[in-house]
């Protein structure tokens, strides 16, 4: 999908709201997995999935696969992983699919894992983290019309530990006054070197709206996928005012606010309210 | 596996090598995938494992599953990482087993992450990215007697554009000097403050022996895993100088030089004999 397709679709749904699958076995309603008794455990996590989706696309823009779930229970999960993008591909073709991976590994690692979310998924994005540097990003960024998304300044509370730090440029001239810059705005602006709007995107956390205003002036024109909406304490008021751009610019996700707010018979429905509420919340900001 | 039991094996079998099980179905040679006409494509992933372990397992302490070369062919390829594992484990089961898998996540996510590692998988040890701060690392250090191996400094050319960034300290004292150290040299002290000798090592590429050297004056004691002799220009001699400790302290890996040195039907012969090479040059500095 491409960034004008993109917000295309935004436009069109009046939403950037992305439903976060961290589908969880162990949470995965009982009604569920009593529908069929003869099915695997693992099928359980599909079916789950496509209740959730079938009750929230109306409201959505985009589904975030949350791999670590699929990966817990083995290639059974695997499977049922990859089922739910075959799902999301035949029956809403024109929804963005996010491989959250957070993978970072080189060369022909890197290329194999490009192959595993972009030609065995078809999934439009994978997140990735930057730690060692382009050699763990460029192979992806070959693909047409897929995207990279980057970690920059995440919603967690240990961002400080890294995220956050202040880092020197290596200069030549020692005596030279140097500015201190924090450790993701300097991976926001390497990244902007290896790509464009048209396939980087950075993940920044809704929990500090105020470095999100900060990195929107960094990079005018990139998507932002941005966690932390919900439970961990952000808002879409905050997110939608510090970050928007004329194209929208922002993805923000909601995974456990809206999969798991109801473990009764109407887990979907209720998904769909809360997805609808956030909609609902974010087209005031679309229309403006 | 304990520390004390690690180089229990490394002197037992004169070898800190660890093997990198990169296998990519595309480079399997021909004569496995002829072997059973009736199997899958993926299973032929886990035969051409089976006698790369059989014939190099004399000569290893550890191998390393990079995960990647599993996951690009979807579930059948999990499936075929998962046989390999139990078949290690079976036949094998004082071997160290490493997943190579680079992930970084926070809270709930890290959790399952581990799940799949140390529950399903039961490997002992998974390669963490640090970038997310502390919150992608603590949920894998409550596991007993299992490993994170942290990203430090690694082996590729792009290291140099975040690792080997100068950082100061967030200082309350503007006007104080502020001493400047390279981000992986933050990520390992910040890490072995979240754990010890026993359940963290730390990745450090050989292709730079002099910042090896610096490393293990900062953690005398940790065991450092060591990507990068052989194809990428490091070798044995440099990196068993520069970076051993007095329980050796090294596992220093070898994929392709190994595992891809012979494509035709002796490859799992010339495999054993890259990984005899490999072991004699080893027992020479554990020796000392």
């Amino acid at each position: 999908m491409t960034y004008d397709e993109l917000y295309a679709q935004i436009k069109k749904k009046g939403s950037f709201l992305c439903v976060g699958l961290d589908t969880d076995l162990e949470k995965v309603p009982a009604c569920v997995k009593e529908r069929n008794v003869t099915m695997s455990d693992a099928e359980a996590i599909f079916l789950f999935n496509k209740d959730i989706i079938d009750a929230t696309a109306p409201y959505t823009v985009a589904y975030k696969i949350n791999t670590a779930f699929y990966e817990a229970p083995g290639w059974e999960g695997v499977m049922q992983m990859e089922r739910t993008v075959i799902y999301l591909r035949d029956t809403y073709p024109d929804i963005f699919i996010i491989a959250d991976a957070k993978r970072g590994d080189i060369g022909n690692t890197a290329k194999q894992y490009a192959k595993a979310f972009f030609q065995r998924m078809d999934s439009d994005a994978v997140t990735l983290s930057p730690y060692m540097g382009g050699d763990a990003i460029l192979p992806f960024l070959s693909y047409k019309d897929k995207w990279v998304i980057l970690l920059a300044l995440t919603s967690n509370v240990t961002a400080v530990d890294f995220e956050t730090m202040p880092t020197v440029e290596q200069s030549v001239y020692q005596y030279e006054p140097q500015v201190q810059v924090p450790l993701y705005e300097r991976v926001i602006r390497k990244a902007s070197q290896w790509g464009s709007k048209e396939n980087i995107m950075f993940v920044v956390g809704a929990t500090r709206p105020e470095q999100l205003a900060r990195i929107r002036q960094i990079c005018p024109d990139n998507f932002f996928l941005v966690p932390g909406v919900g439970a961990q304490g952000g808002t879409v008021e905050e997110v939608a005012r510090a970050g928007m751009n004329s194209s929208c610019g922002l993805l923000v996700n909601s995974s456990r606010g809206i999969i798991y707010a109801d473990s009764t018979e109407k887990f979907a429905e209720t998904a769909a309210l809360k997805a609808e509420e956030m909609a609902c919340e974010m087209r005031r900001f679309l229309e403006k």
